[in-house]
């Protein structure tokens, strides 16, 4: 019986046209966080399994997490998300660290789901997190590097709407505004959270099934979905308005405007999956009318690093994933250019390998990428595969090429070809590199 | 119970600082890999178990690999290396690619073993193949690409050893020379395999069990320690050195020494612990006499990707592990100097936040990496952060500075100051970072 090649389910092959476009994202992601002072880190994909029990919802750990037990009886899972990891860290060395401290990570993450559009069983992740700040400076930085990325992916600021809402502001409407007990605010907020995926009307009969009788006939279920669809802070009742949640609100949009991210709204119904969050929280939406959904989120997390028995640290984060910037990416026609990293193909005429592989070190030596062909096929079959494998030169290298020292370069696109000595064609070939790489 | 901050056993946390370094020595991976043309592409770190039933040693799937069975009933392994992975993607696409294909791969691998020195139960590896070629110039390529990592990263040719073997040779010795049958073969190939891990007298006792008493009457002990200690081919038995696979070698010798290639010699005891090689196989040696020992290996593998029925592909190929390339770097003094990404620290006069960001923007629009206090602390403190993080300059942005449009910039070594408009400071700094980097 022949071993199948497929994949395991759920997850991705990168063949070399895959991973280019995935190496263009992470560099991007790399490129937006080291700007603003982010250090990359990094960690084992497998944690012992109680790292998660804490404070991630329950339902991620018993239902989506690749569990197993060790050799050794241990409890192991493979990371569902990056951030106990990095609180983990962040805890072990809290004494040692210089804050603020700006960090960044691009993990492999995995789930147990059934995949989906934009969902896979695993996917990349880029991490950004900044800890001890306590101040909205924080949040106002991260929300920057989010808006940043998509700016130097391409992105113009209508094609995505950065929508932010306030835990506090939250507790405070469903606790206070809306008096809803512990067990009716956990319901309501899980509600909330997959607002975007039930019908309106499905909404309001969940919701009124959550509500008391009394809540009821104080119209409790209208209340709540018309501060769900308030856009404007300044259109909130004034009792929610003027609460300090709300005017700290007001201050990040002031401060994201100084900034140049002109495209955050209120949005009070982001109320983000995981339980950690303990104020400030936004997701990206891609504005694509065939793709609009949230890209990607974050807020902040204050409580985590303390559960490691350490004093606790301010903490503001992200996570942004690969398959939802792809698709952001691809709906967006932002996609970068297919081009070969190899810079040119070498030909070697004859039977002269030895003398020719001089050469062509020569010209790694000076920079360049070269792929020779030493299959001895014919010159055509050659020419095939370079056109094939989308190089945009080919150098001929034979024995009287190199007793005269001029070698044949070949435009592989126009079929033009000159003669010239191997600085030139190295500098030729560097400058076309340095355009095509401008463009 | 507070929760740990320990990494799982046998693997490491990255932070910024180890981070740096792995960054730099796969910088050095891909950098080498490109110039001779090899692409980059990855796959899933869960694979079916099934893919390393076939083919790889037996003991290292039943104790060494992280097996475990997933929700739907699947045998799924954490991958313990990549060679099965891309036989299987070629083999997935064997009639639309482009041959000769070179692919290259940094994956995360797992073994379950016990931690030890340059073995961690998680390590990266560098991953170079090249598919479709049947002839020894793959060999030679192969061997030239490791050998353009090492010299890359500094290394002189007296730092290492590339030592090299031929499976069809070894074949001809234990068969037809030694005339033994195949569960001494066997037998010996392991023994072989961990030679320089035994002393000479245990291994002659073990050699000598394992022949019979008519071959140990023709020293067959002597006669195969002799050949194992040869370093020359000219010096083995002359029905040994006139076989195709000797003859094999020396033109392999002679392609490296055109290549460029000097270190490279002769050592029959070189055997590769997978069974998958069918012809020449190599190992680079360090010579630190304080880590002499096996850095890198790979070889010839021409039936792998016929496994998943299609049409066997000719390939070669090596890994090379990070925490091996580390213990090299550290034994020969040839880690790169610690620097921070960060161009400059950001230090905010006064709560001009927000006028301060633009200016900050401004400076990572030209290109610089900056780091912005929100701390609100006293300015010492904010440039001792500066210092304690490795950043080589401070700006200071108040509002007389906004206001007049010239900046202080400090040199954090030197101490000195310099007042400038916002270009000129980018344009001191990219400088610098612009020498340092050629250090």
């Amino acid at each position: 019986m022949n071993l199948s090649t497929q994949p395991y389910k759920g997850a991705r092959d990168f063949y070399p046209e895959d991973k280019r476009l995935q190496k263009y994202m992470f560099g991007i992601w790399r490129k937006v966080a080291e700007q603003f002072g982010y250090e990359e880190y990094d960690a084992p994909i497998l944690e012992p399994l109680e790292l998660y029990l804490a404070k991630t919802g329950e339902e991620i750990v018993s239902e989506q997490t690749y569990t197993f037990t060790d050799r050794g009886g241990r409890q192991v899972a493979i990371r569902p998300e990056m951030t106990p990891t990095v609180s983990r860290m962040v805890a072990a060395k809290r004494q040692e660290l210089a804050y603020p401290l700006r960090w960044y990570s691009v993990p492999n993450l995995w789930r147990y789901e059934r995949p989906q559009r934009g969902r896979l069983r695993e996917h990349w992740q880029l991490n950004v997190d900044i800890f001890g700040v306590d101040g909205l400076l924080a949040e106002a930085e991260i929300i920057q590097v989010a808006n940043g990325i998509l700016k130097t992916a391409g992105a113009t600021q209508s094609m995505y709407t950065i929508r932010v809402n306030s835990r506090k502001l939250m507790d405070f409407i469903l606790k206070d505004y809306l008096e809803l007990d512990s067990v009716q605010r956990h319901m309501i907020a899980k509600l909330i959270d997959r607002m975007h995926k039930v019908s309106h009307e499905a909404f309001m009969a969940e919701s009124h099934a959550i509500f008391t009788p009394t809540q009821r006939e104080k119209g409790a279920s209208n209340k709540l979905i018309g501060l769900l669809k308030t856009k404007d802070l300044n259109h909130l009742p004034e009792v929610v308005r003027s609460h300090s949640a709300a005017m700290e609100l007001k201050e990040l949009f002031k401060l994201l405007k100084d900034a140049g991210v002109e495209n955050a709204i209120f949005d009070l119904s982001i109320m983000r999956g995981f339980d950690y969050y303990t104020g400030i929280v936004f997701e990206v939406y891609d504005e694509n009318p065939d793709n609009n959904r949230s890209m990607l989120g974050g807020g902040r997390y204050d409580g985590l690093v303390g559960l490691f028995g350490v004093d606790p640290v301010p903490t503001v984060g992200f996570g942004f994933g690969d398959v939802t910037l792809q698709n952001f990416l691809e709906g967006h026609k932002l996609l970068p250019p297919e081009r070969s990293d190899t810079d040119i193909y070498a030909v070697v005429i004859g039977q002269t390998y030895g003398p020719a592989l001089r050469a062509i070190q020569e010209m790694r030596d000076m920079g360049l990428n070269v792929a020779v062909d030493i299959t001895g096929r014919k010159i055509d079959k050659q020419i095939q595969t370079a056109v094939k494998k989308n190089i945009h030169y080919a150098i001929f290298i034979g024995e009287k090429e190199l007793s005269e020292e001029q070698f044949e370069i070949k435009n592989l696109v126009t079929g033009v070809s000159e003669r010239h000595s191997l600085a030139r064609i190295v500098s030729i070939v560097k400058d076309y590199r340095g355009a095509s790489e401008e463009e």
